[in-house]
Parts: C-alpha cells; sequence; structure tokens
C-alpha cells in the first residue's frame, strides 16, 4: 500500500506548543529596526520610549484673550475696573500662544471690555497662572511614552511626534515562506478538472501572516516531489525567517513532507491531539521553524492560529491574547472524543437575553462553516461532550454589539434566506440575519427551548393538507405568530435532460434517491406524496441516505451520486438541472408573539416586505410573493 | 480684537452628525473597484458573491484506503472476510482523491488486511457513500458565499478562491485629503523654537483613515492665509472624495477656516455640544465633504471618530459598530457640564471581580491621557455627572483578557512604576500593571474602596518618624502587607547651575515654588521639614499652585515659571535640572493579604526582585534597592 508515517503520535495541543516554544526560545533571535514614526501604524516598540521635548513646550496660553502680569492686576473689581493698554499691560493672546516672563495669566476675550482706544477694562484680578497650560503639561521630556513591545497606534503616533520622536526602534516583521504542495492542487483561475484540488489555503495563509504582523512570500504550488521540496525547504530556510508546507503533513502514501525535514533537520511534534487538525508538523531546520500544516481548509485554519501565531509573536513583539471569550448555551448535544481537542465553530445569537451558540458543520473540510461561524467553542481533551443547554465557553469572531441585533433564525433551508441575510445590514445598518439550518421541526424545536426568534418553516399537516398554521397550534402554548414568506414550487430534482424520463413520485422506485434529513418539511412532503401513491419508504433506493439543504440534494444529482431528490426549483436553477414540478407550498416564519416588537425583527419584516427583496427573489425563480410579509396571529 | 466668529453653536452630537449625514447621503456616491481576490484581505464587498464550482468538486475520498463498489462488499464478515483485487474490485485512493463510478463507497486503510499478493481481505461490507466527501459538501455553485458589505477576512480569501472567485467587486477605499494649518506649526524633526507647536494631528489622522479603510493624502503645514488655504481647498475637492482641515476651526483671531468654506460652500455645522472637541467644522463644498477638526489633539482625536469615521463608512461600505462596552464602577465623582456630552478618558481594572473605572486627565490636549486610556466613558449632555462608586458605562479599547491580567496600583509617582510597567509584560507575557497617579494618601483610600490591588505610598508618619507602616495600621482593618519598594533621595528640584543658591528648605521663603497636591506623600514631607524649620505655609509664596507628579514639578521649573519644588533626583535628572538633597524616603506598596496570591500580583513581585529591574533604576540613579520586595506582613 505504499509507504505510510506510522509514527502520526497524538500529542496534546499545549504539550505540543510548549516543547516547540521551548526549543525555539532557545535559538530564535527577534530582530530590530528603526522605521519612521509615521510609518509605524501596527508595528511593535522595540524598546520602551522616552519624551525628547515637553508638550506644550513652552507655558501657552489656553483660552483666547489677553496675557497679564496677574500681580498687576489685583484690586481690579466690578465696582472699580482697571484700565489695562497693551505693550504696557497685556499682549493679545490665542489659544496655544506661548506666554512670556513677566505675563503669568490669560484674562479671556469674554471678560474684557474694549474701551474703543486699544485699551481694555477688566472687572476681576487674575489669578496666578489661570489659563495658562504649563510646559509639559501633557507631555514631559523624559516621560516614557510607550512600553517596549507595545503596538503602535494612531494616537501614538501623535504623542511620538509631539515629545520630538521621529524614529522609532521596533520588531522587524519576520518574513514567512509559504509552500503549497501536491501534484493534484492547481492555481486558482484554472478550469479544474476532475481530480484537481484548487490551491485556496496558502492564499489565505498569506492574509493571516499579513495580519499578525509577519510579511507572507507565498511560492507556487510544488509538485508531490521528495527532491524538489526538499531543495525549495532548503533554500528556504536561508532566506526566510520562517517556513510554512502546506501540506502532505499527514501519514499517507504521498505525504512525505515530515521525511523530508527529518532528513534537513529536526521533527519535533508530528501529529497533536485536536479536531479537526490532527496532521501537524513542528520542525526545525537549521535554527529556522518550519511547520507543516494539513490540507484541510478547517485544519488548516486552526492549526494556523495553534501553532504558527504563537511562533510569529516570538519574533515580532505582538502579545497574542486579544480574544474575546463569552459564555453561551450551547443548543445541541456536542459529542466529542476523549482522544482530541476539538474546536467546534458555533453561530452565537442573543435570544431572551440569553446567548445561544449553534454548532455548524463540523468537518474539517468545511471552511464556509469557518466563514458562516461567530466563534468557535473549545471542547477540552478529557471531555466526552456538552449536553445541550448547557454553558460553553465562546470565542468570538464578531462583536456583542452586532450579536445582539441579529435575528437568529432556526429552521427550514431556502435560498432566500441568504437574500434577507444580505439585505438586512444593507437597508437597516447594524441590524443582521443569522441563519442555521436544521429543516422545519428542528427550528420550531428550537423556537421552543428559547434558541431562535424566528424559525422558517414548510410542514404540511396530513389530516387538514394545510400548512404550518396546524403544526404551530399544537407544538406551542404561549402566543405563536406566522410571518408569511413565500409560495415556493417543490418537485424532483433529476439531471439535466431528464435522462431517466422521471415524471413524478410514481416514477421514483428504481432509481438512486437522495432524502433530506428527518424533520424537514421536503421530507415530510415526500413521506406525504409516497402514501397517496402507496409507495412504501423500502421501495425507494436511497431512502436513508440524507442530505441538510435543497442545494446538498442538487449538488448529489449534479455530481451523479444520485438521480433523484425533492427541492425547490431556484435549487435546480442554480445547480443547472431538471426540475420535475410537483406542487406549490408555503414557506413561512414562524415567531413567538412577544419578538415581534424586537427592532432587529422589526427590520426582518421591513426587508421582507420591500421592493429590493422582490426584485432579488424575481431573478431567483420559482416563487410567489402572494402574501409575504403578512402577520397571521394565532 | 481682530476678527471673532461670533456663531460658534453648540449642537449636540447626534444632532450635528444627522443633519450632516442626511445631507451628504443625498449626494454621496460610493465607488465599486475589481480587485484580485488575493488582494482584498479587510476590503469590503460591494454586492453579494455566489459560488462558481462546488467544494468538493467532486466526489472525494474523506480517508486514504480503498474505493469500491458498496454493492459488491455485501457478506463480507469477520468469519467470512472477502479478498478484493485490484483494478478489479478497487482502488487505491489517498484523502482527497476522486470517488468515480461505479465506486461508490472507501474502506479505510486501518480496516483491510493485506494479503502480500496486491490483494486485500475485508472483515465488514461498505455502506454505499461511506468514508466520501459529496460534491458540493462544503461549498454548492449557486450558494452566496458573502454578502455585500462584508469586510473581507483570510478565511474568506480561501474560501473564495476555493468557490472558484478569482477578482472581486469591492468598495473603492476614498482618498482623503488632510490639511494640517498654522503658521505657528513646524514639522516633527525641525528643532523648535519658543512659540512653535510640532504637527503631529495629521500623521494621526492619516494613521486613523488607514485603519479604517481610507487613502490618506497628507499635505504640508499651510500657513494662516486665507487665500492660500482657500485654493488649496477647492483645488483638494476636486481630487479627493473627502478633506480635513485642521485646526483653524474655532473662532479667534486667526480661525478663518469656517469664513473659507464659507464661501466655497455650505456650513452645515460650526461648534458641536461635546467636550472636549467643541470646535467642530461640517461642511460641503462642491458636493465633497469637508471636515475642520480643532487643534487639541484628544479634541482632533474624539471628532474624528464622531465625525470622519462614519462619513468614511458611507463611501467604503465598512460598517461600524466594533465597539466593546462593559459596565465599571467609577472611581472618583466626575462633575460635567450639563451643556456639553463628555467623554472622559478612563484606566479600567478588574480588583474582586468588580471592573473599576480610574478618570484620565480631562484636558483637550492630553494627548497622553489617550495613550495611557484603556477606554473612555460618556458623559450625556443633559447630566450633571456621576457620583464615585456609580456605575458608568466604558467603551474598551483594550480587550477584557488584558484587563483581567492587569495589576491595579493607584497612589504616588515615581519613574520607576513606568519602568515596572514596561517590564511586566516581557518577563510575563499578558501580565500588566497599570498606574494612576493621585498621591499616596489618594491611593490608601482607593485601596480602602477596593479600586485598586496596589498602592505605591511614602508616607511619613510625623509622630514615629517611620514610613508608610503607621498609616497602613491607622487605616486598614483588614489584613495588610508592605511590599518593600525603593530608598529614594527626596529634594529640592532648582534651575540647572541653582542660580538662586537655594541650600535648604529654609532658604524656600520668598522663592517662586511650586508644591504638590493634598495628600501627595511629597507635600506631607514639606510639611513635615516646615514644621521643624519653623516656616509656616503662608511664607511660601507657591503653597498653593499643585503639580501632580514630580515631573510636572521639574516642567514647571524647567519652563521658568517657578524656582524650586521638592521632587526626587530622577525628576531632577531626567529634566537636566539641579537637585539639593533633602534627605532618604521610603517608596513601598501597600496591598491587601489577598491580593498576594493572584497571578498578576506574583508576576509584579517577581519584576521587582528581577536583575532586569535593578539595572533599569540603575540607570534612573538616586535609588537604594536595600529591601526591594521583601514583603512585611502588618
Amino acid at each position: 500500500m505504499g509507504k505510510r508515517n506510522l509514527y502520526l503520535k497524538n500529542t496534546p495541543v499545549d504539550e505540543a506548543l510548549a516543547v516547540y516554544t521551548e526549543a525555539l526560545s532557545r535559538i530564535l533571535e527577534p530582530q530590530m529596526e528603526e522605521i519612521p514614526v509615521t510609518e509605524s501604524l501596527n508595528r511593535v516598540t522595540w524598546e520602551a520610549v522616552y519624551a525628547k521635548y515637553c508638550s506644550p513646550l513652552y507655558n501657552a496660553a489656553a483660552m483666547d484673550g489677553i496675557a497679564v502680569e496677574a500681580e498687576r492686576t489685583k484690586g481690579a473689581s466690578e465696582r472699580e475696573p482697571m484700565v489695562l493698554y497693551p505693550e504696557n499691560d497685556f499682549t493679545v493672546v490665542d489659544t496655544g500662544d506661548p506666554i512670556r516672563t513677566p505675563m503669568d495669566a490669560v484674562i479671556m476675550a469674554e471678560d474684557l471690555i474694549e474701551n474703543g482706544d486699544g485699551s481694555v477694562s477688566i472687572t476681576a484680578a487674575a489669578a496666578p497662572w489661570q489659563h495658562v497650560r504649563p510646559i509639559g503639561e501633557d507631555i514631559v521630556a523624559g516621560e516614557m511614552l510607550l512600553p517596549s513591545r507595545h503596538s503602535i497606534r494612531p494616537i501614538d503616533i501623535g504623542v511620538l511626534l509631539s515629545g520630538g520622536i521621529t524614529r522609532i526602534k521596533v520588531y522587524r516583521q519576520p518574513a514567512v515562506a509559504i509552500f503549497p504542495t501536491g501534484t493534484e492542487i492547481i492555481e486558482p483561475g484554472t478550469e479544474p478538472k476532475d481530480g484537481d484540488i484548487i490551491e485556496s489555503n496558502s492564499r489565505m495563509f498569506e492574509a493571516m501572516v499579513r495580519e499578525h504582523g509577519g510579511v507572507p512570500c507565498r511560492f507556487a504550488p510544488t509538485a508531490d516531489d521528495y527532491e524538489l521540496l526538499k531543495s525549495r525547504v532548503s533554500e528556504a530556510v536561508e532566506k526566510f525567517d520562517m517556513v510554512i508546507v502546506n501540506a502532505g503533513s499527514s501519514a499517507g502514501t504521498e505525504d512525505f513532507t515530515v521525511h523530508v525535514l527529518r532528513e534537513l533537520g529536526e521533527v519535533l511534534i508530528h501529529g497533536v491531539a485536536v479536531k479537526p487538525g490532527k496532521p501537524v508538523i513542528l520542525a526545525i531546520v537549521r535554527g529556522k521553524p518550519v511547520i507543516g500544516l494539513p490540507g484541510y481548509p478547517v485544519s488548516a485554519y486552526i492549526n494556523f492560529e495553534n501553532f504558527v501565531i504563537p511562533v510569529l509573536s516570538m519574533l515580532n513583539g505582538q502579545t497574542q491574547g486579544n480574544s474575546r471569550k463569552v459564555e453561551a448555551v450551547v443548543s445541541k448535544r456536542l459529542v466529542s472524543s476523549l482522544k482530541y481537542r476539538e474546536y467546534v465553530r458555533v453561530k452565537v445569537g442573543r435570544v431572551d437575553n440569553k446567548l445561544v451558540a449553534s454548532p455548524l458543520a463540523r468537518g474539517a473540510g468545511a471552511a464556509m462553516s469557518l466563514v458562516r461561524a461567530d466563534g468557535f467553542c473549545v471542547i477540552p481533551q478529557n471531555s466526552e461532550g456538552v449536553e445541550a443547554g448547557e454553558p460553553v465557553e465562546v470565542e468570538l469572531y464578531r462583536s456583542m454589539d452586532e450579536i445582539d441585533h441579529t435575528v437568529v433564525a432556526i429552521g427550514s433551508h431556502d435560498l432566500i434566506l441568504d437574500v434577507m441575510a444580505d439585505l438586512m445590514p444593507s437597508c437597516f445598518p447594524n441590524n443582521y440575519l443569522s441563519s442555521t439550518h436544521v429543516g422545519s421541526m428542528g427550528g420550531l424545536m428550537a423556537l421552543r427551548r428559547g434558541e431562535a426568534h424566528i424559525a422558517p418553516t414548510h410542514l404540511l399537516d396530513e389530516e387538514t393538507g394545510s400548512y404550518n398554521i396546524p403544526v404551530l397550534k399544537k407544538l406551542f402554548s404561549e402566543p405563536m405568530a406566522l410571518i408569511k414568506g413565500v409560495d415556493r414550487i417543490q418537485g424532483i430534482l433529476v439531471a439535466k435532460g431528464n435522462p431517466l424520463g422521471i415524471r413524478g413520485i410514481e416514477d421514483l422506485p428504481g432509481v438512486r434517491y437522495v432524502n433530506r434529513q428527518r424533520g424537514a418539511g421536503t421530507r415530510v412532503l415526500l413521506d406525504y406524496k409516497l402514501k397517496q401513491a402507496g409507495i412504501a419508504p423500502e421501495d425507494i433506493r436511497g431512502y436513508e441516505r440524507e442530505a441538510a439543504t435543497h442545494m446538498a440534494v442538487a449538488a448529489a444529482i449534479a455530481g451523479g451520486s444520485a438521480d433523484a431528490g425533492m427541492g425547490i426549483e431556484s435549487a435546480a436553477r442554480a445547480m443547472d438541472l431538471d426540475f420535475v414540478e410537483v406542487g406549490p407550498e408555503e414557506y413561512d416564519f414562524a415567531v413567538p408573539v412577544r419578538f415581534l416588537e424586537l427592532p432587529h425583527v422589526r427590520c426582518f419584516l421591513e426587508v421582507l416586505k420591500s421592493r429590493e427583496f422582490a426584485e432579488r427573489v424575481q431573478q431567483l425563480g420559482g416563487y410567489s410573493l402572494r402574501q409575504t410579509g403578512e402577520i397571521i396571529y394565532l
């Protein structure tokens, strides 16, 4: 079966990092460079910076008015105003003008009576140093302006320049070589053939290196060729401060990154107890850190954060720990292995003043789960998981402010939810829609548990043949409303040209079917139609094969692994499939009445009724907006 | 008295912003540009982006192993293993390899028995689609990858490329012209003369524009010349999307920015009810926003945030609202005017699980207060202020994580506190020292109110002649400890060469003295020495003139507004003054015993005893480290 690396270990994350940084701390030497202060934004101070000048540089007028000798104004009063003459008794000053000896006080313009001949009268004595900003009031020469290892902000630039500092010593930004590897990978922009993988991780790394104070240098993909990779890495460690190899870090037949690094230097860690992301290589080659990251995007991302960023910060002086952790209640049971520390991406919403974390797809390949995530929670290595409703600590990507203005939708999937999510912040800045797709019934259950504001649903009541209202009446005791959504056509998705000539439900037995998950409205509809047609589920080949969304069903058919599946017309259009109409259905939003007054839920309603929404839905095709935005109180 | 702008108004901040953005919304047109995805980090999407390809692009192996037809493995069991032959029955696959029809399942390498002749045996049937990542599992073609107005992150770059997108439409970054003005301002790096002001605001603006998604263009300072400014602004509105003029925005004799803007276009607002920062001009010149900002750095900063950033985000699509607000208890009474909304910079610390906000210098010129601030709180326009101990909402600049690892020191000022603050995070990453200077007695009071962890103090007990311990015993009922700090020399700071020939306390009557604030240990020491010498405070000219730190005293003397003041030797050295020794004193740290076990307080102790600290203090001069770091339990 070829050569496999049998020695992939399972070192705990913290131990792996400690072993590696400990070894690196003995050899890594951060470098210093001196740069102009005006170019120092976001750079990190190499040493404490002390002011060269005071600010203000001299005793300065704090107000517009006249500068006087306080001593000589004694005796002035409302009853006996004192007349002062220019040059002899005062000088006119604007805010910021120097106050020179013997002047030692400022009288504000508002308190002067102009006599018309250039002289002024005052009706109160001036106190010494009144309305004078003393030299050094803001900055005293010799004072520490910034400590070492401080990340420079705009205000710091202002203060440094005011304090007479024009050049500053900062950590040099480490140069990081990034090597994408693999014979199957192609550059973005190339038309992919079967078996090709578009190389995107290296571009993500490039951006991450920039964000964390490094200078990335991304090389063109290296084919899976032992000698080639060896010579590239060997050259790179001479020129760069750090090298990232992606991927080939696992133990497959073509995963020889670890062998190359063992030959060139020392591999300290191969394999870390983290999920996703086990196949990590932490090596040192000729005094330089070389890190092998796994190929799955989520694994790559998590391990970049776990291992690359700490090493970058050893070199660039940046402190880490800008994390924002909050406690949230997890919306469904999370089972995790005792063998791994697991990073679970979550959507976070505030419902009824409670933070709720809804887990997203957990696979290592689910890059979109990172895009959609509001944060992630960590299930420790020694834990078997968390029960629904239990608290977890979530590290947030988004601000609490955004989360507090987000409508949380959990339920059935439709493409119009994407359109709504796109339109919300455009129409009402700082108002958002977050949606998680668990099927109609799953959404109603989440609503009942207080984990969502609204639940998109399309559940047919078999007895009455009507949509949504019967099931809501059955499930909820609190006052509920139904926001009418769209009428949409359900049908059977089939390959372009309908090669098997499927005409309806009656033709499903015998073809390879892909179903939706239990509780999905589309599955309920299938079951109803099968029953009507007198077909048993066992007669449907693939009845047990579940896809989570309309688009996933469409993808399965487009990919040739299934012949048919129930879904909506817009999904068929998006994937260029044929569509066999089965019938219309009502896709609505269940909402507890008490949420209808929430400002962001009101925004949701406004957007639903907007012209922009109608136009966008028109473009998708397959919808009718007959009652859209109407509220039915149950 | 020259021409003053009598019409400076006092418009509330929100009203001013609403008036301005409403007017701008009718004329501003954000611009679009298309750029490579690989260069799109931190740019903002112009429209929703939809995937062109699925990811994975095909049904792919999710594990290393063999691809088989599931149907043909039926019947394999532990008791009756099935033998499979290459080519006929299986193909070897690594993770990510395509699974081609008729293959529809993967058996993991770990589950295979190799027979040595190329064939393998399996002991269980494969389920259809097991260990296969279906086409589109992560991304489905036609799916929305990113909504509009989304700020692009590294993971987004990865997903866009995976989804087949290589170029993306984003908001063009607005070009912002920045005009520093004023005859008195000089460029940084020039040796300043009396009356010169180093121009630093424009460089701060430059960095702020960059941080908020604009492209700054900073011009060389423009002298106070009506026609010159007019022609510059007039040219700039043709070439740039926005213009900032700084300063001349007030109503002084040389403040003609508003006149220039009235002549060129329309001034919508002049004067805003905000403190610091009243003199703001919001104008529109030939369809472009032109904003006049005040000259004081804090006023400039606050109004940049209030007015420039919202206008930038109208142009660049960025959403604001990344603020982190927390509730904290304010440590001292904040009196505020009913006429203004006031922005108070605060240090924030967590003591006894309570967040405490300690106000910093409130002047418009106090740029260092912004550097030192952990955040700010807003006192609304209709409020007279907040009492000590009352809750305020603080908008944080620092992360809660940093704040939770910060030792809060409130009390007497010494330069060694800066050294400690510098060394803490270097020696113990992510551990910080924050110090606020309110004098020894003020610090002990803060400690008693539970607002600090430690209080730097040097209070002489007049009866016993000993330091710190007697006063701690008097003030505290809970178990206290004293961490010994440094012995330092107190003395009289005088101008270089001691021109008045001051030899000691006895020579103070008659000279211009600058004192420290009530409750400062140095003032207690002066009072003690005056009493010993039989001198009444009334005999000291300037006894009532108060400076808040040793460095402020030194600055007053260096600036020529005072002849003498008590202080420490390192302050004299820092400002190049002469120093007349009065005697040694003990500068220590009071700490409640229960805080000694806090991890960051332990770090503080370690740093205090470190070699690095000793070396740095040596360089400052005037200290002895006889007992440094010893703990005396009281």
